[in-house]
């Protein structure tokens, strides 16, 4: 969206650009600022000033309005940066995929661009470079709600590469909508990976005083130089004040809230670190596993279907699609149950060859199929238990498991085996 | 499951029966208790004892065993119950549904049955009676997996009757796997409710010593009593220990848990009460509203459908079952997103006179489909916002809705409508 006519004309008459320090008379008051860019998510009517506190106003332009330009910004080229390698300093790549954590960021007016170059990438946080050598790529640049299978396999080939080529990690902006999935994805195909993977995103984008972008990069970068835990994880806000990072298990973790900061949580194990913004970093967890060997298993297949019962959940209009894929995660009630008529629709989709997962739609806790007489008729019905695994993360890994096998035993025991932390032991708590 | 040959055999010769004391030998230690009932959920070799301090012990036989009964339970006829109207207490109408909770429990032994008849169903909670005269019905006796659309307005109309019977609130004992789909059901069907409808259910079967049924059941009680705010309401547990329950919102609960006690959680709402086990009970928001007139409701779409959207949903597959429903609800990433082919769906399924409405499957948090790009493409093609609601609810209200009229402007007016409390006023918060 653009500015209306209105704003345009007022911004013209005035000379004044994007970066300019400008004074604005708007429904009788007056502001002083720094004219931000207009974006997308803009009001046509509206110019955004960046104010002497660091907080952004909008001010709403009318026919009675006035824009006076106080100071030009230097309109100088921005120069292209160098990836120097200082020594000292270790090596992290940078994949970016999209979302608003990989807009670009110019420092001076706060404005926002979608990131197209790795120069534009780097430059969103130069503080970073203090850190760390930064390598950066863009992979792709796309909201996370389009990534797909495909997308993920390109990802992780992309993430081997880097590892291959002697990085010492290998940091993901991303967008935060399916971040969990595509880290789950990424911890199945990076078997025994040997340096941390981190998935990061923003819930604010960097034009808010409220982001989240540049200090969840930062913590990113110095958890893969300070901590150096092999494996895939997501960091993010641990609360919704501005003080931690949480570095999520990359199989646990699950976004919890629309739009807090702090809405990834880990859900059936805690979090595996924690990194203080202005302090060190506390590791809750060491998930990782000595002397492995690593590979990329990138054999993944895309027709699994994920399901959520409800009552009234209609097995004439799904048994033909359960039929139709090769595997089904049904996120089902409680322990992990169906209605009778669903557990019949199980029964003739396992029978037709289709794998069937029981997993639940309560997320917290685990399925068991041996408490109640339905979860026994799953059992009988074919159905295998996703144990204490969110059913997003067993949709990716049954996906996973079926492009390795298609032998339904070993699927079975791939599915109820721990592999990538995605399984915790069992253990028998009266709570 | 029966018991096994071996025990039945030795319970035999040593004439005991449930209720007896028994002392029992096995694996080398001697055992001292109440012999309980042998149940579906029970190992056929093990024998159940309720011991002094109350917990009960499973006592594995083997050919090494022996059995001896110390004294006989007194073997008398269970006298019928009579519902007398003690002057000075409110009546409770309690309508059984089935359910863990609504199990008959033999306070002598702590036994588990099925409840299916009112007295048993009392029976269980003798202590309900001096709190409040109690009309006792058993509607079903299913798994809450097992509930459908009939049986949600089967139980309406039951507690539309029981209300005009002129009863001072209705307790639901019910099963927890869907226990809120049927508080949303109830809480549209019965417009403007004018006394309480509690929905109560356990986490623990009445034979173990962590249950929740007492202490839940009770409570529900107290609060039809001792509070009487009108509308439709889940009580469960609050937290982990055993000193408080909380009441919420009908359409804004959700099973959190597979299997603790405080397994339900308000979802972008407060409980509206908190009932101290041992003391008051505390109001935290008054839904009530004043001097409404009331309707049963109960006309209900059955032809909708509930989604989650994943990466790598294919529209090729979502697509036709979209169109053959009225109504479909899609759980989608982030603020309400799905990616852009799936939009393409959502505009197609729309175009052919489906009613597609938005949510989230982050549950926190409020859909707003005019952030991103991709939430104002799927305004477009026709979708409209659950706002605050979970998915569930989302479903029910969207079943209800279509219920009471085909027409799109009314079902789009009556679905971003707060009609029951299930959507909360907007708020333009920045955590």
């Amino acid at each position: 969206m653009n500015y209306s006519e209105l704003a345009s004309r007022m911004l013209k008459a005035a000379d004044a650009m994007e970066g300019d320090t400008l004074k604005v008379v708007a429904s009788g008051r007056e502001y002083q600022g720094i004219l931000m860019p207009h974006h997308e998510f803009s009001d046509p009517d509206v110019l955004v000033l960046k104010m002497k506190s660091g907080y952004n106003v909008g001010v709403r332009l009318d026919g009675s309005s006035a824009v006076e330009v106080i100071s030009h910004a230097e309109r100088k080229e921005k120069p292209a940066r160098r990836q120097k390698n200082e020594s000292g300093l270790k090596t992290v790549a940078v994949i970016g995929t999209g979302g608003t954590i990989a807009s670009y960021v110019d420092y001076r007016t706060g404005a926002v661009h979608p990131a197209l170059s790795a120069d534009d990438l780097l430059g969103a946080v130069p503080e970073i470079s203090s850190i760390c050598n930064v390598k950066a790529r863009v992979l792709f640049s796309i909201f996370s709600e389009n990534m797909d299978v495909k997308a993920w396999v390109t990802l992780a080939q992309a993430v081997r590469e880097e590892l291959d080529k002697g990085v010492d990690g290998v940091i993901i902006p991303h967008g935060t909508d399916t971040m969990g999935y595509t880290s789950a994805a990424l911890s199945f195909m990076l078997e025994g990976v040997e340096r941390p993977v981190v998935l990061v995103g923003a819930q604010r984008s960097s034009d808010r005083p409220s982001s989240d972008a540049y200090t969840n990069l930062i913590a990113a970068g110095r958890f893969c130089v300070e901590c150096a835990m092999p494996g895939v994880f997501v960091l993010m806000h641990e609360t919704s004040s501005d003080t931690t990072a949480a570095v999520h298990l990359g199989t646990k973790v699950r976004k919890m809230h629309t739009s807090r900061r702090d809405a990834f949580a880990s859900i059936n194990s805690r979090p595996v670190a924690r990194v203080h913004f202005n302090g060190a970093i506390e590791v809750l967890q060491n998930v990782a596993k000595e002397n492995r060997e690593h590979y990329l298993k990138d054999n993944m297949e895309e027709n699994v279907a994920l399901l959520q019962f409800y009552p009234g959940m209609d097995p004439r209009t799904f048994l033909p699609l359960m039929k139709a894929h090769k595997g089904i995660v049904i996120a089902g009630s409680g322990l992990g149950h169906v209605s009778s008529s669903m557990v019949e629709a199980v029964r003739e989709a396992t029978a037709s060859g289709t794998i069937v997962v029981m997993a639940s739609q309560c997320y917290y806790g685990r399925v068991n199929l041996n408490v109640y007489a339905t979860g026994r008729d799953l059992i009988n019905a074919g159905a295998i238990s996703a144990e204490d695994m969110i059913p997003e993360t067993a949709l990716v890994k049954l996906m996973w498991v079926l492009g390795q096998t298609d032998d339904r035993k070993k699927v079975e025991g791939m599915m109820t085996a721990d592999l990538r932390g995605e399984i915790a032991e069992r253990r028998d708590v009266d709570d």
